[in-house]
């Protein structure tokens, strides 16, 4: 508890995943964090698993931390900002201009509001997914406005250091474009391509790989959640889908003359745009496009990856990255796994001369 | 070799990753496998690795596979059913209608024609990726015309059950309308989203996750195979990606105007939609979304993935399937192992006893 930075008691208003993680990790650190929610079950939950205690009459905290769905989450700011005249307020929905521009429209105080985001969570929700360490090595933006000074918001920024998060400075605009082409646009191009799915038969999904799979695998996430989300940040996701719906329709225009001068060029450049695209992505040390792949074939028996990367361990080298990989219906699986290049040539030798099966290497 | 089927001696042409791979498997099996190719390297290349030897005159393959670029795939097709009368001749390109509608133009003497489409591969080719396990455990499409019957094509599947392969049986026009929907259209998708990430700022790229990641994971793919693929493909990759435009186009209606009457309903029902397509792929076994998902947390260091998956084995648990996520530049990492959901509840218990963070659990 010697590195708390945080000294204000903290208030959460919604006792959901991030609200009760958030006083998992702050209670750790020795803060006092009581809960305030329209259910007293979810209040009793977090209390349980020991995130905090109730809210009480007479309670002055000197944060508050707004965490409930995105829809009444600037009314919920607003009264937070009454209620408790001294306190700082923020919040951790999704989205931020709404949120501000609400607050504007409601007459708040916002001099003493700033919002947030963690970029953290879990696909199920809820204080039972909660955990302290939700938000380790996880960005968490604030997303600054112009009426409130980063010097007076201090508090928010103690807060992120002690649950662990990294903070990032962003004004509400810039952070509303950037979930907008990182997370919005991702979902709803992982949604339209899933949904096609739907017109295919029994054989032609039976023969997909890992690559349909990718694209399409948040495709699975809640409808309820993704209106809130997807309303509140319409602007900044339609501009940024309306030239990606435009780079569509050039290329179906290429397709339907293939043989015409300048189609093929019109494939090849948006394909092109893609790689230049994918390469600006952060690895897990920045970039990991850096590292060589071996592709190493495992049977389907409990233990078989684990002797492997025991191995891989043994014989001193650190594995980067680790992707499997499956054939519908064989016994067989794929480990790929990255390495730094140097590493790659010996690793492969040694791992044949222990009878692995290299099925590839970069 | 007792379990060896194809009875035919096999002439290769092009000694590529897929041609190399071919004579590597079915020469363990004992076959006389022969290779020519325009470029003599490329054939003693393959020669060195142990795939065949080089085709002399005076060879007479019973079967002659094409493994030459999709754009030279029916002319060489078209020559080898010429220079070798009695073969059956197959191929291995990735579009099958347009190879057929050129032999036809070209007169060939389709009745001694199946193609076919190894669903394997990797992003590098050439013979010094070549694996003689290339093709084990995954879909092999045999596309079927009515110019040949499947009894007269047995060597072909024999080729395929020889290599440890899946033969699954289509038409022409079906397997293009298959490939077009789980591998054409998503590999479109896939780039069409990465080229907007060259128009984020640092910051927004910074905030990636693992969804954007894997959204765009196959936009890295070369521009100028996917030029090839694409324009002899191009009417069934034009209609499922005009019927995904289409549904773009009503999502980006209702996103200029969030407030009106049924844009919200329009936003859910796409992304149910994605719902219900997501679900059709099959999983490693049939479907892997009915597993039970933990995160575990892992520092950075050599060993502690081994370690952790040798402790699931130690307790009996057979892992289903497992995913690395990485928070960029921190040391920590997270292991999302899948396993029977009746394993779940013990196995998070046991792991914590252990000294293992589970970051959440289904």
């Amino acid at each position: 508890m010697t590195d708390r930075r945080l000294q204000e008691d903290v208030l959460v208003i919604g006792a959901g995943l991030l609200g009760t993680s958030i006083g998992l990790a702050l209670t750790e650190k020795g803060v006092d964090v009581s809960f305030a929610d329209v259910s007293p079950t979810a209040v009793r939950l977090a209390v349980d698993y020991g995130a905090g205690r109730a809210a009480r009459a007479g309670d002055e905290p000197g944060l508050v931390v707004v965490s409930v769905p995105p829809d009444v989450t600037a009314s919920t700011v607003a009264q937070a900002l009454r209620e408790h005249p001294r306190a700082l307020v923020t919040d951790v929905a999704s989205v931020k201009g709404s949120v501000l521009a609400e607050l504007h429209e409601l007459g708040a105080d916002v001099s003493r509001y700033l919002g947030t985001h963690p970029m953290a969570g879990r696909e199920r929700g809820g204080p039972i997914s909660a955990r302290a360490d939700l938000f380790l090595g996880r960005p968490w933006v604030l997303a600054g406005h112009d009426g409130i000074s980063y010097r007076r918001a201090g508090a928010i920024e103690d807060l992120i250091l002690d649950v662990g998060a990294v903070p990032i400075e962003m004004s509400v605009d810039e952070h509303d474009r950037s979930v907008a082409l990182i997370s919005h646009v991702p979902q709803l191009v992982a949604s339209a391509m899933a949904a096609r799915l739907r017109t295919g038969g029994n054989a032609a999904v039976g023969l997909a790989g890992q690559g349909v799979r990718d694209v399409t695998r948040i495709a699975g996430s809640d409808p309820g959640l993704w209106v809130q989300i997807l309303s509140a940040n319409a602007e900044p996701v339609a501009e940024i889908l309306t030239a990606l719906r435009d780079d569509v329709d050039a290329l179906l225009g290429a397709l339907r003359d293939p043989e015409a001068p300048g189609s093929r060029k019109a494939i090849a450049e948006l394909i092109g745009a893609g790689n230049a695209g994918v390469a600006r992505l952060p690895g897990k040390h920045g970039d990991d496009r850096r590292f060589a792949q071996l592709v190493v074939m495992i049977d389907d028996t409990p233990g078989q990856l684990a002797r492997l990367l025991t191995e891989i361990g043994e014989l001193g080298v650190n594995m980067e990255d680790l992707r499997l990989e499956h054939s519908p219906g064989a016994p067989i699986g794929f480990a790929e796994v990255s390495v730094l290049p140097e590493a790659e040539a010996e690793l492969v030798s040694a791992l044949e001369e222990r009878g692995w099966r290299i099925a590839g290497a970069s």
